[in-house]
């Protein structure tokens, strides 16, 4: 017998049985196999998450799940987890849309995950949406790069999943362009675009008329053909108020275990039902969207999954077990996992008619005093460099194309991914942090840096090679000056031998002819002001930590003639005459004699006062248009804010502090250097505004250079820096702006043609989104400015033309610095950048000339080579927008019509391209015509048809041009026609934004790794 | 021809051949297979999610994830995340430990999730540790109540895994008890145990020279053969900082794919290699365990899983490719996946010596003026009502025995469940927060109701049925009295017409027979104080939200027998003096002719000066014991603290402000009631402090019962009330507290056996955990107080005990309310509640006598009911400590020999129980010892032997008795055999936590489903 102490004895055989043995119902299987169902409410659940591709933190740190101490956000998990979880239920649906996170995913996957994804993309489980690089901006992008980006990603889908995707998916954009809708949207091969942010006020009528998705007809030339179903959001992207299950949020789950304490099924059932209810109130049809994500949710994408599992099942149920108290069987709602194409084929099913829609929907506001327009010139140094960088990437695609891409060795790639990764709508628009926006300034350097290397080897195969023959090795060592913004060009800047040549092979993107001037800083000749000195001194050390070892004096200027996407080389060397300066002109201010000094070459003159620095008049000597111009720096003082209610000026919101912007000077030092070429008024407004104005002698604008900053805020207040032009023109409130740097649209002040607006903001309340340019017209002048990058615009009083440059804020707010000497100095940003000014007759397209002249400097052209057949060029109303050889061999060919029907008698017609003669020195062995981002063949494209209010029937689906003859390959290009006037559309987007991609060459290698910030040129570019 | 805008021709076929197809390393395998490494520094990465069955949520919030505002906790997702995180890859492992959150889990799953769990726990992967339903407090918790509530969890594990938990995990509790050690640990059939809470002095000290891990021998008595293997944590339960992946928290992830930017994997393999290194410092053996868990972790297991995986991989990988650095491999540390149990096996295996421990881990500090002392009274009605509770619950389950359980209908399950749950180190030890410690009471007080009904039923049976017949329905109503401690309890308030009869029957859950007094209030006979009828108005109001219709007046007093196991039935009528009261005698203050009262009818007396109404002396007529005694009210005013270092006192806490406490008063008004039975001493304090003393004229301790609150806090002052005894005794500092009611510790102020002490916190760093009784002596008298429920106690000068018993913060700290009408009346919490006070002859064990007197009130014994042979009774050192019986009928036994070796001539002697005779009615068809938490036979235990620093070798396993003699029935208890001298073992615990529960029924029913909070007692029992 043992000797026991406190233990325990069993009388039989031990053994527990436990509780629920005999418990009904602590397992569910959850009913979720649910089809749209007719005669019911049917809300459709779309899982998503929104992902921006940087914003907070930077895209790798997302997608990681680093720095999580900003924003607890790693896209890692939410592809792992929504795999995990659509394999768990055949019935659960997820929808994606960034690539560029999506690439990164599916890179690092092993076999077993790639084939598992590939089942649920097939099985419609898992679904791409809008599926580009980036969800873009859509204010202050260009439509090239929005193309672009989309074609990046559609590429991917298309290449590991054979799938086009079906629906735009715009949801966070800060307000929305027709180009958006019908150049994006239809002419991608979406049949809807969804998205969340529209005016408070336009939305709140919307509601009031069930007409927030509507067919949206962007192009007022293509009209329906171009249409799309458009939806916005009742509220936000994110689920209605308490049904958003992100894991670790509070939320309160369905709780069906009436073992524990706090079951609440019908509770939540009814909350279900009545959020339904709401929404269905301002939606037409019985159909509603729930879209079910937020912000880098689905961390864990089973804390979703399950709540909705259990919603779908009870909300459907027929007959719910009694349990403490009786059910309520509402039986009027029907819930099921779905997607925005589901929903939409159930919307278009449905066969009633939908409002319809023709303006953009810009600018927003979310709130009363809350104009989200300060982000058309946030950060106003990386849009000039991303605009920079997009035109380098098309020419050196192109050259890259006419040598053959290589297998191995540096590649474009990298510049297109990073420029991909910019067009989101948290980084060109500025609103990204700083240390986000690093990483994008970082990645556009490193890709253009490969790409220089590209175009080097290029280059120097074509200068070098015979005709007909194979490129040899480089055998000239070619250099670039991607600081020339600030005029850094070491090698051009070394005095050069007697006898010794400066080689410059300038190359011409454009489809056409071209003639234009090219200003390289030397040591010799023609001044350099003391603000660009001391701009490059700053900013050489500030980029690239060294001071620069000589400083170059003068700028060379000299002109250049280009064939068609072909080059030619010039060799400068010395003259006889160097030294002589026979150009400058100094005037001095309060002259007594002639208070009016006019400037200006050629046709178009500029009148200023001597005394008080000021532009008086601008006339043109050849057409006779006379106008008195003021043009002024003036800036606004940002509000401070405080409530929710009233936000402060930042990153998004423009908001002043009172209407009028304080003037920087009323007398302004004024000093003008004339030419044969071009004539310069150098004018300083203040310590940190300093303007060139450039009159060439074969150009009808004026090139207004501006140097901006730091821009002072000791006193505390923000400022919000303006050029504001005004002219003595009667225009009744009304101006015209691009969209992305295609179509211009119709603005009149304090007005919208979808509502009644309540102005409460006054000012940027009629800030406008620029990329290409902007104009206002009196029936008889039309006065328009064109801008490098992306800027808000307004005309705030008739005549009045301003932009708004550049902008600091205190505190929180926008501060971009840029330092030296490991940040133990820092300065303000300053930008350089420029507008281009013109005045015209009404009507009249300006054709801005182009001519040759040689100075001093020798530099004469010896080598000419192009690539298409010698006498032919595009046609002057037909710009090459893309041309790109892919890994086999193939090339995606854009071209564009730039003319609308009627502006020009001679470019207003159908222009035809021949692309034998185009590509004389290639064979042509097969040719398709593609949708916009070249996923699928324009043939297959299949378009809904949607009926209008007030339409008896719906349109018939617009032809969209069979398959394209191949045997004489010569393709048609109708003008694009939009129905406003617009003089300049022929310069844009090419010309403004490619002129300056002229390649030219001097040494500089490796400068971007000894930094974390790389030297971006956060001054804008040249 | 087509008329083509702005579309893409392709030339060729367009085919977008992806970057990744030629990537190498994109995809890495990780190779996570590895084992123990000889020679190399061995990191177990043990991941465990420490999940609180209740604190700042409750359990259920806990489990569902809701309330997630407060905490963003759900155990839910963490098992079902980690189940599929474990099929992964079947080389990762995870630890559970609390099952009563498991059993939701476990409840809810379909069968291929439970097949799932059960492959995975078969395989090791899956490894339940600790494994009761909570993790027990060690400090404030009855020893029967750690063993029921493991043996809950415990069982769980065995009926649905057929597993036996191998090790202990204590890793949260405020520090560590030897019966937890010895009896929790060691009779439980654990091998190791693990905890991060100890002092920092002593871990420091315990850094220095390796000895975190030690043999813990916490019985003196049984020594080696209870020995366990100790490791108390370097830091916490948490990983080396840098090293918690939890989904959005913030670390730096191992970043292995150089494609994307912030690739670290070097970086992070020395921080590993660094943090081990670290730790090995202060460990013995080359193996080292990361608690890779914290607080509610594995939200989503795969984050913290991939992380591991890459650590584990590239730690242990013996080169790494060269990628843009040269990577220096270390080849020291082998990382792998393990649980706790590994890491034991692994250090038992290293077969080096460990140091010895002893004593206790208690009191807890974490710094210097944080003394974890306060949460040993914190919520003292809780404390009350659990203890009170748990003597219920164990009479309920005997009284089920007895008529033998039924198969449907009420259980006593949801009494254990909750009583098992709020064992948990935040739910007793008052630490949660007040919603979740309303929520512990209303499942107590659902839980008490269901266990009234089964002893209704039983009673009702038991006192019906004919003697060897079936019980027929119930035929009496009976009802119980919950609230009788604030002396509400209608039936027996009802005026008893004449020639009627109150039917009392009374059951006795002990094993001896036993003699008693019971109070109930009546209208008649005996004075009700004001506090007591104004303590009943307010709170029956509060828990009932009804008013008394009637105010009883008086109380009942009268004694009962009872057999052991057995009941009696009284039946109390009116006699014909009703009205007169020859009881009372009134004694005022300031009587001039005689300044002491004594008071006591039996040999016990007490001396108090009428003057000032302070107790002057004790002396018992019998043994001859006289001493001096003060007895006071006093408060410690707590610190407000401030900062990090300076912490407020709080419901963990005890920060007096000042060394010395405050006096209530000086002059207590003094009121004396007398009778043959009892004499009763009541003293106002002040108007939030009342105390009954009553000395019964058979029993030799004082019974004081205190009624405390609301303590004032207008002063701004927060207070914690201490009841403080000084005798005139020289007890060199020296006194004796108990560990977990069972063993008593001997204490010694300022001091700790284990290392020298830095005293920071003169008064709150002699505090020591009180659940049975401390006590003091000088070689001559013992001086005694046992108190009712779990407090605080110390001796803070020679002489004197004091306990603290309430406490009220203000702010933030603990301010615990209690409200009538809809909350719009609260006041703060009051208590009522007992402690005993003895002196002794030093080494004499005190008898408490046992006799019977009848009152005028006739309470005749009719009817006498036993379940033993009518002639046995238990030894009086034997107490029956756990009678069940499980669904098949069989069921535990448990008993404990209560006295030590030496102590008593008669009692410290080997004990024979007879269970034939004890089961008179039954036969016994099976005996087998088992385990305490009874998951094995005591028999199949087999234990591991370790070596003990200074011990030549490691002693041999203890037998620890073999299989036990079936054939007559009788077992063997040895004397528990503390060396400590304790005269109150053998009242410890079920005299004074059971004597109580003798069961009496009148009418209450269903008076808890009216309000969200509980009718909990929260003044305390009787």
């Amino acid at each position: 017998m043992g000797t026991l102490v406190a233990s325990c004895f069993v009388i039989v055989i031990l053994e527990v049985a436990w509780l629920y043995g005999g418990v009904d119902g602590a397992y569910v299987k959850y009913i979720t196999v649910a089809g749209v169902v007719e005669g019911k409410l049917n809300v459709h659940l779309v899982p998503h998450s929104h992902d921006d591709v940087g914003w907070l933190k930077t895209i790798d740190q997302y997608y990681v799940g680093s720095n999580n101490s900003i924003q607890g956000a790693c896209v890692e998990n939410v592809l792992d987890s929504v795999i995990k979880a659509l394999a768990r239920d055949p019935n659960r649906k997820f929808v994606f849309a960034e690539m560029a996170f999506f690439q990164r995913w599916w890179l690092e996957q092993g076999p077993e995950t790639q084939e598992q994804v590939r089942k649920l993309v097939n099985a419609g489980q898992f679904e791409f949406i809008n599926g580009g690089w980036c969800m873009h901006d859509e204010a202050t992008n260009h439509y090239i790069d929005m193309i672009d980006q989309t074609t990046l990603g559609h590429g991917l889908i298309k290449s590991q999943f054979n799938k086009v995707p079906r629906v735009g998916w715009q949801i966070d954009p800060f307000g929305h362009s027709t180009v958006q809708a019908y150049l994006l949207g239809a002419e991608i091969g979406f049949d809807s675009m969804h998205f969340a942010r529209i005016d408070y006020q336009d939305r709140a009528n919307r509601k009031n008329d069930k007409s927030l998705e509507v067919i949206w007809r962007g192009s007022k030339t293509f009209g329906s053909s171009c249409e799309i179903f458009a939806i916005a959001f009742p509220v936000h992207y994110s689920p209605p108020e308490g049904f958003n299950f992100e894991v670790s949020n509070d939320f309160e789950p369905v709780q069906d275990n009436n073992l524990l304490y706090d079951y609440n099924v019908e509770k939540r059932v009814n909350d279900f039902i009545g959020a339904a209810m709401t929404q269905a109130n301002v939606t037409r049809t019985n159909h509603i969207m729930w879209t079910m994500g937020d912000d880098f949710v689905y961390q864990y994408a089973e804390s979703w999954f399950k709540q909705m599992d259990k919603f779908i099942h009870y909300v459907n149920k027929e007959k719910l077990p009694a349990l403490l108290f009786a059910f309520m069987i509402d039986g009027r709602v029907n819930a099921l996992y779905s997607t925005p194409s589901i929903y939409m084929d159930a919307k278009n099913a449905a066969n009633v008619s939908w409002p319809l829609k023709t303006d953009d929907y810009l600018p927003y506001a979310d709130r009363k005093d809350a104009y989200w327009t300060g982000f058309f010139t946030s950060r106003p140094a990386l849009k000039g460099y991303v605009r920079m960088l997009s035109g380098y990437y098309l020419a050196a695609h192109q050259l890259e194309f006419l040598v053959r891409r290589r297998s191995s060795g540096p590649s474009i790639y990298r510049l297109g991914d990073a420029l991909g990764l910019v067009q989101h709508h948290d980084a060109l628009t500025g609103t990204a942090k700083q240390h986000t926006t690093n990483d994008y300034e970082k990645r556009l350097a490193i890709g253009a840096s490969e790409a220089e290397a590209v175009v080097d080897d290029a280059l120097s195969c074509l200068v070098s090679k015979k005709p007909g023959g194979q490129c040899s090795l480089p055998v000239l060592n070619f250099s670039q000056c991607p600081l020339l913004n600030i005029s850094f060009c070491p090698a051009t800047e070394e005095d050069i031998p007697d006898g010794k040549s400066l080689v410059v092979p300038a190359y011409n993107s454009l489809g056409w002819n071209r003639t234009d001037i090219l200003r390289i800083p030397v040591t010799q000749l023609i001044d350099l002001d003391n603000v660009t000195i001391n701009l490059r001194n700053f900013y050489v050390k500030a980029y690239l930590g060294l001071s620069p070892q000589q400083i170059p004096k003068y700028w060379l200027v000299f002109q250049v003639s280009l064939p068609p996407l072909g080059w030619n080389t010039y060799f400068i060397s010395k003259a006889a005459t160097e030294g002589e300066s026979k150009t400058s002109f100094l005037s001095t201010l309060g002259d007594p004699q002639n208070d009016t000094i006019e400037v200006g070459p050629g046709d178009l003159k500029m009148l200023f006062s001597s005394t008080s620095g000021q532009l008086v008049r601008m006339f043109n000597s050849k057409t006779g248009v006379d106008v008195p111009v003021q043009q002024s720096s003036l800036y606004y003082s940002s509000s401070i804010g405080g409530t929710d209610d009233s936000p402060a000026s930042n990153l998004y919101v423009f908001r002043p502090n009172g209407a009028h912007p304080t003037i920087v000077s009323r007398k302004v030092p004024l000093k003008v250097v004339r030419g044969p070429l071009v004539d310069e008024v150098h004018r300083q407004f203040s310590s940190w505004i300093y303007q060139v104005t450039r009159l060439h002698k074969d150009k009808e604008h004026a090139d207004v250079e501006f140097t901006i900053g730091p821009i002072p805020t000791d006193d505390g207040v923000g400022k919000e820096v303006i050029t504001q032009m005004t002219a003595n023109m009667a225009t009744e409130k009304t101006f015209y702006t691009d969209s992305n740097g295609r179509d211009f649209i119709k603005r009149v002040r304090d007005y919208r043609s979808d509502w009644s607006l309540t102005v409460t903001q006054p000012v940027a309340g009629n800030y406008y989104p620029i990329n290409l340019g902007i104009f206002t017209t009196d029936n008889k002048t039309e006065f328009s400015v064109l801008v490098d990058r992306a800027v808000g615009g307004a005309s705030i009083k008739d005549g009045q033309i301003e932009l708004m440059l550049h902008s600091r804020g205190v505190g929180e707010a926008l501060d971009e610095m840029v330092c030296i000497a490991n940040n133990s100095t820092c300065k303000g940003l300053m930008i350089r950048g420029h507008h281009y000014i013109s005045i015209n007759k009404q009507g009249t397209g300006a054709r801005w000339q182009r001519t040759t002249k040689m100075e001093d400097w020798t530099a004469s052209h010896v080598t000419i080579a192009i690539t298409m057949n010698l006498s032919y060029s595009l046609p002057q109303n037909v710009a090459l927008i893309t041309l790109q050889e892919l890994d086999d061999g193939s090339a995606p060919l854009r071209l564009a019509h730039l003319y609308e029907p009627g502006e020009d008698a001679e470019y207003s017609t159908l222009a035809k391209v021949d692309l034998k003669k185009m590509f004389a020195r290639r064979t042509i062995k097969e040719l398709k015509e593609m949708s916009l981002s070249a996923n699928q063949e324009k043939s297959e494209m299949k378009r809904m048809t949607w009926k209008v209010e007030g339409e008896a029937t719906a349109e018939p689906t617009t032809l969209r041009g069979g398959p394209v003859n191949v045997l004489d390959l010569v393709v048609e290009l109708s003008p694009m026609g939009i129905l406003l006037p617009c003089p300049y559309s022929r310069h844009c987007p090419l010309c403004l934004i490619l002129c300056n991609q002229l390649t030219f060459k001097v040494s500089f290698k490796h400068f971007f790794f000894h930094k974390d910030v790389y030297p971006v040129p956060q001054i804008g570019t040249i």
